[in-house]
């Protein structure tokens, strides 16, 4: 009988990352009884038959005593260092017909996987302008700044960028690679990923050894968007892969933020479209991005009512729409016709309102409370 | 007794553009009695003191002819001329504390002002980057291109650079303008706001000999958003004249675009702060702005439905969501949950479901129909 963590590991030799009828059947048997079953060819054919080459040179039991040697650790579920947030993956659709939490996480480096909770992924084009790069290192310092995690996939262009901006303010940064830990892909980056293997974390599905294929980077992508509290596009033309983790974001409904360009450049029109679409939000700078993926003041202050405040005196629409203006941020019509539940047209007749009234002030970018709202609620004056 | 048009005139010589009380007041009694009232001191104080001063050198009738003989034409409510979107004003929330319908427009030039309910406004900075300047000329082109006229204000900037790219193409272009339209301004582009009064219009609440003042430039930005079927900003920094523009727009519920730009460009910020916001949707091309103001294939074709189509097995919360799936363009997941009346997150995964199977295709900036919802669908399979 196999432990849990050998079966894994013999699984995610057999098996290519982010099939989903391995998923599927991962989910229904449990991985002991699947891995016995494909070596025993009980399992289903397809399944047997993609295994089938890899059989012979199997003995996974070595293969985790060799990376261990190596300094590499295999993660799976139930581990203290699992990052939970994977497993989101099991409960979502397919993007490009893959999908599916990874069986397990080969890891090289001292930062604990269970710790990137609020990281923050930074990706974009290979082909990136000199623009795309300077914005995607300034975000990834900004990332560092704010003492978050930066995750991207080592590659040319905006990847290496955001990586660099994070390591260079000694921030812990995290590469996913779509090859082996031990095999730095691109090998012109070979110098930054082993600084990351030594200060933050170099990550993938595919065991030691295994080289980087198209399938392999499409399945590494949605591992980039599952760890992370979200996911920022910095350049990325029409057909860009990095669109790929956009809509791994998208559909894990994290949130999802695009860099806005010069509309003339090619590597900015694919962030550009989904900008237009309301599938991602435009960010400009690295708090942007912390508002998004929840920071301080993300969650509104519950406030006691004073007594005899003048809001009392409103009607219930005006109450609706005013209780929806955020105390401390700008908030634009569309955003606060949401929150209110108001139809955008009802809410902006209703803002007039209250702006005539003192009871919000209208500023580039939206609403914000006014004096008179802030009047009735002690403390918040300021 | 006065007729309407002289009495407009003088009223529009007598107060500042704008000012709500006139406006309410107009609203009361209309214009003769409102006229009649100041001249003869029974209007309310403010407004008596406030047109005190030109009441001496007053004499509208006069300044009606000299204004024909000019080539200046005086257009009001009532005549067939008058662009009756201006009447919107009349009941939307003030911006800097002003706002209302106008008087009446002064007018020089071929255009007829009733032809402007599908024209575009291109507004942005003064102090524009070469980018923006080139933008604003192809978006002025892209506008004047689809026949359409194109409304700025003349500045430095932005402006000019929107009125030339429609100049161009010898397409229609309207200037408003924050002082009399006899009086180029700025000086510099004389040549232009002439070339615009004899193929377009120039505009200007202001009758003929009005100097251009600070406030009277925020109420001619109501005039350039009212008149027009939507605004694009094209480059304005945080505290922009533009911006002011754009409040207009988005306080009329007109369709809001900007332009976006280098993150690192101050001159981009304060677009990027609407787009960010949601008050503002990105556009990047001349089409994006034809569709956002209601062009061809805006509206969806009503299609008969097939008997036995397969999304007749679909669930409800399915069809929902499918039927909120737009027939020839891709949408975002934000404008298909809006649509659909169905919360994002489920929005989400009733897409994932309908793209397993094959209702649906994700693509670049969102979704749109797939072959097996159009299948259902007699002649609309194209």
């Amino acid at each position: 009988v196999t432990d849990e963590r050998t079966a894994r590991a013999g699984l995610s030799r057999l098996t290519e990352p982010a099939i989903l009828r391995v998923a599927d059947a991962l989910g229904q048997v449990g991985a002991v009884r699947l891995y016995e079953d494909i070596l025993a060819h009980r399992a289903s054919d397809d399944l047997v038959a993609d295994a089938g080459g890899r059989l012979t040179t199997l003995d996974p039991a070595r293969e985790l005593e060799q990376a261990d040697r190596l300094g590499i650790r295999f993660v799976i579920p139930g581990d203290a260092e699992w990052p939970t947030q994977l497993d989101d993956l099991a409960h979502n659709g397919a993007v490009s017909e893959l999908g599916g939490a990874p069986i397990g996480l080969w890891v090289r480096g001292p930062l604990r996987l269970d710790r990137l909770a609020d990281s923050v992924a930074v990706v974009g084009s290979r082909s990136a302008t000199t623009y795309g790069e300077d914005v995607a290192r300034a975000l990834g310092a900004g990332v560092a700044r704010a003492g978050r995690c930066l995750v991207s996939g080592a590659a040319f262009g905006i990847d290496q960028a955001a990586h660099r901006g994070a390591v260079a303010l000694d921030g812990p940064s995290v590469a996913v690679l779509a090859c082996g830990v031990d095999r730095p892909y691109p090998v012109d980056h070979r110098s930054l990923i082993e600084h990351l293997a030594a200060t933050g974390a170099v990550v993938s599905e595919l065991p030691p050894g295994c080289a980087p294929l198209r399938m392999r980077f499409l399945a590494r992508n949605r591992i980039i968007a599952a760890l992370t509290a979200g996911t920022v596009v910095v350049e990325a033309a029409t057909r860009s892969g990095a669109l790929n983790t956009a809509a791994w974001a998208d559909s894990l409904s994290r949130p999802l933020m695009g860099v806005p360009g010069p509309v003339t450049s090619a590597q900015s029109q694919g962030v550009h479209d989904w900008i237009r679409s309301g599938a991602a939000t435009l960010v400009s700078r690295p708090e942007h991005v912390l508002e998004l993926v929840g920071g301080a003041g993300q969650h509104l202050v519950e406030v006691p009512r004073g007594p005899e405040a003048p809001r009392d005196r409103l009607s219930r629409r005006h109450h609706q729409v005013l209780e929806a203006v955020p105390v401390r941020r700008v908030a634009g019509l569309a955003s606060i016709a949401a929150t209110a539940g108001v139809a955008l047209v009802e809410t902006q007749s209703a803002l007039s309102y209250l702006a005539r009234h003192d009871f919000v002030v209208r500023e580039a970018g939206g609403w914000r409370l006014g004096e008179r709202a802030r009047g009735g609620i002690p403390g918040s004056g300021g």
